[in-house]
């Protein structure tokens, strides 16, 4: 099967790089051209502009950075607008919000594409190994097309409806994440005053109900004030303000998210904002040694 | 190995029952003595009082549904402190405050006797089958004699140090996932309302870095407005209330458990507190059937 | 002196008044036109259009119900846009957010015209008494030409500096309005559940360092569960979600802004959105007779 | 009329002048006695023991710093308790906590004496000027003997009925107060950063509906990051706490309060507990210089 590809930052290059491994063959393309040598020594071709590659391949997917990333590739000149057609597929991977996604739908389809949204649930890591979760959303016989694909990149994916749910179903898993992420650095930071141990807290927590592979993966590093960037900050802030944004459209009251994104935004504040988002924790245990209780 | 048991509500009798199928010897009382006749078909023996149990075994565990009653069955007239003396050991694994864990401590040692803290993590179904975490905390001697007995009741047990920090530890624990229930709780309302389907957000985080066995156990019974109580709402809401309080004492700035609180506490002034800590969920997505926006 | 007058609601009707008692000639126009007459009777002209209005007057005010009235006025068939021109200046006095009067004025002032947004801060009572007070924001040398209305119509008035400062202003000023009315309703919760009369406690506050005519105004209704609305709810809403967002961009933290919110949003799914946005007091306290803690 | 007065803090000190000033003869006594040294320069006597001085006096007025201080002065060796008597009344003015309250109550009226709480709400300068607002509760009869010295300490006096309804009117006072302080701060950020003039949000403020002292008084300071401690943050935050502690007994959830008390804990975490009770101001604003958004 034949894919275009385009965007090949972290997330982008490990599922090229997958789809490759699998037996596709896989047209990229960059906005830093240079970056596809790692893909073509890999056995990628390269397409110049994002509008080559549509015409080349039948099905193109793009995972960008952000709504602004994933517009400009759509309708800046040697964009995707201008070689999609009828029996062409477009499938967008990035996370943007539901507008962005509705603009990028309305333009394929009035050329006579299929659109498919389909955001993924996990990061690097995730990527790499193939283990996303996608969240598909738009014209189903493109979903259906894209399935050997999607079994390729995820292990699981999930058609969700119409355009824009794959979008907001991102927005609310990616909010109980940012409250989870609050809920451990406050434990830890209790804990840590409270004279108990913090990888200790850790070790019970993984034993218990609450148990989940971020709290396992996360909070040994929060404890060494270490947050290598798997999911920046600002962009967990961003979700989170979208996803409250969504709530309000729809009248729905969320105050732990709403704390949540305050914190994230404090961090954003103290310049956190480009390391993981368990940086909040810097937030979370900012104190003096002594307090003046 | 003989054992004492004191208090034979939900949890206290399934862990009695997996000490006596693991060949322990157990001497029970319950207030409601006739809740003891359940556990003398299995093998059981019956104290009259909590002093009578503790004058017949050199360990007795205590299992009781709040600070009150863990102080009522030490201190009233034919508690623990008539019969504790040299050589005995008293383990407390109710879920108590540290001021009264450390009361119950200081009365025990002073009178020549061995005390231990051990509180759990996990409900119901953890207690029935063995899979408890224990958190226990005092003198470390009795803690390594109760291992055998821990070792029936639990998957785990950790030695945490001086007196109050097993209290502590399961006040962490269940801050954090009383935020978690609250984080879920509001993404399940965000779903639903913005036209996406909840069972599929609950299949969706299944499948992710937020996994965790309590939104698998909780999740589909929320979205059918079913909450069996596991755990009830007010002792999570008194939990919460303690950590908040700890936190206090120690000028630790937890915004998310305080409004996860005041969430529990809505939910209390709903008359909700006898069901399960999920009845949270009733509070967040309380809501007409259309709004005004 | 001689202007136009854009809009007829409760506001509008009476600036427009004020303005006619005070001695300025006033042509008015008003979506549903039969809203003019009883301004007619007090002396004004009526225009067909907003063009019509602005082609009759210099200087024209527009006090519009929200953002998507104040565009549509300016920029719809037979708008502000067909006859605003080099020495004409136009005045939107009408609530709205930075974007949309940005819209505006480079609208305006690309025809030539001058812009000055005007949003106010009080409601029907001041507007009646020409006791509101005017945040001014765009080209001086029409503030100053606005003087005189702006006299009779307000207290007093600010020149904020470029166009946007006077919607953001308002925004500040409403938010921490919208936090102190969840701080009133709290505290006479509180007050009540706790066995102290609220009357009371609105007395003990009228004579303390907090007081102020709001909680004095707004108090005694309260306690009687009637919020006849002055000020929208749903507008209240609105204004705090805008502050939240220009305090995203800002990255300015808001926990107690983001939890009034959240508070409001809860109104609005119960269906409060139209009465006055003391109605929060009907979210806060919710609750059964009896708790059961 | 003869009055002991029992505690010379800024407060206690203010309030003992005035009584001095409008010929009251007043018996002091302060723990240091050094502190005495000023009244007795004013015409005052001095007591050598809290006892001394409830001897001498058929009336006692106390003003003492923390419920801590309270207690002892009544229980301790040479207290209040040791002459207490039939015929005598004990006036506690300090801000203590109900069961504090209830304590000494239970111990005054024990021995015949009669016992009125009576705190008062307003700072240093109200209690120069005879200006506080009392708030009493207890022995009815008590409180109208004591109309007089209570028409010279403030400018209102109320009797709240039953031990207890004093300390808890004060407490809803401040908890609205402390969340005041939250929102204010929260809008000077907001402004600041977003470009507005911070003195100009304090002047659009006093000409609104939510004009109120405490904004006229701590605004400006605050915008100099000056905090000189006229309420100590770390009493405020005291005080916010026992208010959302009798929420908790009461089950009224008050997510505003708890956002605030969480700041103000924040604040104690990073030393600032001495200061000024606007002094959270701090915390909210807590930025570097440009964010990373």
């Amino acid at each position: 099967m034949e894919v275009g590809f385009l965007g090949l930052g972290i997330m982008g290059k490990a599922m090229a790089v997958n789809l490759l491994r699998n037996g596709f063959s896989v047209t990229v393309w960059n906005r830093t051209l240079s970056k596809c040598q790692e893909l073509v020594a890999q056995g990628a071709s390269v397409g110049e502009t994002p509008a080559a590659v549509v015409n080349k391949c039948k099905y193109t997917i793009a995972m960008l950075s952000d709504p602004s990333a994933a517009l400009s590739v759509v309708f800046d000149k040697d964009g995707v607008l201008e070689q999609i057609c009828t029996g062409k597929g477009y499938v967008d991977m990035s996370t943007v919000d539901a507008d962005t996604s509705s603009k990028i739908s309305k333009a394929i389809t009035s050329k006579g594409g299929y659109f498919l949204e389909a955001p993924v649930s996990g990061s690097k890591k995730p990527a790499e190994d193939g283990q996303l979760v996608i969240l598909a959303a738009g014209e189903k016989a493109l979903y259906e097309d894209m399935v050997p694909a999607f079994n390729v990149l995820g292990k699981k994916s999930f058609f969700l409806g119409e355009v824009g749910n794959g979008a907001k179903m991102k927005l609310v898993v990616n909010m109980i994440m940012g409250s989870m992420m609050n809920a451990l650095s406050e434990g830890l930071c209790l804990a840590d005053k409270s004279g108990l141990s913090q990888q200790t807290l850790l070790d019970v927590l993984e034993l218990g109900a609450i148990a989940n592979p971020m709290f396992k993966l996360k909070g040994p590093a929060m404890i060494q004030n270490s947050y290598p960037p798997a999911f920046p900050l600002k962009h967990q802030q961003k979700d989170m303000r979208l996803a409250l944004a969504l709530g309000d459209e729809n009248a729905v009251s969320m105050p732990i998210a709403a704390a949540s994104n305050e914190a994230f935004k404090k961090a954003r504040s103290l310049g956190l904002g480009d390391l993981d988002f368990s940086a909040v924790h810097e937030v979370v245990k900012a104190a003096k040694d002594s307090d003046s209780a």
